[in-house]
């Protein structure tokens, strides 16, 4: 289950809005087929690996990430594709949370006289979905907050060194997101957009919140096949200029920029999976951060700690937050190393 | 030698002035006897293990995660006992930074027809005793700040849950000092005397910073047997109540409270490690912390950070630290989980 787990993963962001799922077919103890689903519209991880494992399929084991769907999508049901290449037992991580398979794909496959095991590693099935799982649950995207600290505990406007490159936290963190909201400020006096370095890694789209007037050329155009698109979120006072949209750059004007009908906009786009990168100017993030914090509107923060004692004393926690009405306390908290730098990951 | 190391940390705390010491005696691929320094004043490491191994010893490969002694001090020399027991090979982790023995034990070894290699798991037997080669080093005690921070920057004037029972990551780190400074609040208000849970573990000397007039009422004497003595460190403008020394405390007064002449009466009274311990009220430790910043008076630091957004406005770095000349930064910074919350320790 952990190689379907690590199969699954070589599709990282590329997958939304469906799940990853990995699948391995072992015979006599040897695997014989692997596969994974490596985009919405291909056919899932199990067609791939019954066709890596051809007649050998038949009587074998078959390990899944999640329960194989049961209905006419896209692609035909993968209950059928195991049941005609005559596997005798199927192996499941977890079951599908999505309302239209819902133990239905489990129930196929018992019908049809195939040994079926359920919940298998299934901490790590559902960590390896937790935005697909989120998004089917409750209807709405999977929200997470990022941050950079000093050990002192200043909120910091930068990124450790080398996180960015390939192979780095914040680069790998990139491609899981479907979008990224910044600030203008973010890309204009410091920053390029940020992307992710990994290879073939799924670029997410930009959304900017303006809150004042925003002139053209403080929005670079994107320069790279690997930056995609921009929208830039603006309230009734905030200057569009025209010149925007002349650079390709979408406008989304909102009566009150407000975090919950940006989320809005996202889930009727599809946008499975967004990343509130708290980087560039805070002030554009105060209300937004305080909605989030106070609403219950995250569901996973990832903390950057930087290792120093920071001496700025205009950095710090933007004014607003000061007087939060209500916190958050992160549960299943994990922590790592990228570079210098350490990462802390919980859900609120 | 990861043996050896284990062996040398049942005695963590435990062995001041002298290091954590670990030997471990092996023939013919099997371990015959193996030691470890219990406390200064008893016999080294090596001789628990040649004791344990016997007549075994002979013709055997001892290891010992730093180099043997050639010295009298309270005890006679390791070379000598390990010459007698006639062993073949000595495998040391770390040469010993004590001029005193500074490498005169591998050459004892070696002229005795002795096969010597050193340097083996150098890193590991360098941590396990930093405080110790510091001190050897410089002449000065080892200093690691400790404090707890919230994920949203808030330096806390509490712990996380369960990290001071056995097994928590700051009963743990308690029981490793010599001496630990406070804050008098530390110890009224809110909390007892920090004291370590581990079993059989060392408790430190109590450092209490008094800047203001401290009735006696307000330093509770120790009820445990597992505490250890209080001192009281005051300034010429404090008034220190007689009452006090009938309590039993002692009581340092100096012209200024300042973190070196603290330190240095430590030295004085052969202290060689201590941990300036941020709890309690900060107003007490401003100074101290800036000193301690500004002057690179310290070795490591540890940071314990929180698993909640704090909303306690009053929260916050102690106001003289914003005009910090000078910050830190952290190298080989590690990080891991204790209960709810993540340590992450480094070296300035």
């Amino acid at each position: 289950m952990r190689r379907c787990v690590e199969l699954a993963r070589k599709a990282i962001g590329c997958t939304s809005p469906n799940p990853m799922v990995g699948c391995v077919i072992v015979k006599d103890g040897k695997v014989v087929g692997e596969g994974f689903h490596p985009k919405a519209g291909q056919p899932h991880g199990e067609v791939f690996a019954l066709r890596d494992a051809g007649d050998l399929a038949e009587n074998a084991t078959a390990y899944v990430s999640l329960e194989p769907c049961n209905h006419y999508g896209r692609t035909p049901p993968c209950t059928e594709a195991l049941i005609k290449a005559k596997v005798k037992k199927v192996v499941i991580g977890m079951v599908d949370p999505n309302p239209i398979v819902a133990s239905k794909g489990v129930d196929r496959l018992r019908d049809a006289g195939i040994e079926v095991t359920v919940a298998v590693e299934e901490e790590l099935c559902k960590k390896l979905n937790e935005a697909y799982i989120h998004q089917m649950l409750t209807g709405k995207p999977f929200v997470t907050l990022r941050y950079s600290l000093s050990i002192n505990g200043h909120i910091l406007d930068q990124l450790g060194e080398g996180v960015e490159e390939a192979g780095g936290y914040y680069s790998q963190l990139v491609q899981e997101y479907d979008a990224i909201i910044l600030s203008p400020t973010t890309v204009t006096e410091k920053f390029s957009f940020p992307a992710s370095q990994e290879p073939g890694a799924n670029q997410p789209l930009h959304i900017l919140i303006a809150k004042s007037p925003i002139s053209p050329n403080q929005i670079p155009i994107p320069h790279t096949e690997a930056t995609s698109k921009v929208i830039i979120f603006a309230d009734n006072e905030t200057a569009v200029e025209p010149e925007m949209v002349q650079k390709g750059i979408e406008t989304v004007v909102l009566d009150q920029i407000n975090l919950n009908a940006v989320l809005e906009y996202c889930k009727r786009q599809g946008l499975c999976s967004i990343l509130l990168d708290l980087r560039g100017n805070f002030g554009y993030f105060e209300d937004l951060l305080k909605q989030s914090l106070e609403e219950n509107l995250l569901q996973k923060v990832v903390v950057e700690v930087l290792p120093f004692w920071s001496t700025n004393e205009e950095e710090g926690l933007p004014l607003a937050l000061k007087n939060l009405r209500k916190g958050i306390r992160l549960k299943n908290i994990t922590s790592r190393n990228s570079n210098d730098s350490v990462v802390l990951e919980g859900y609120p």
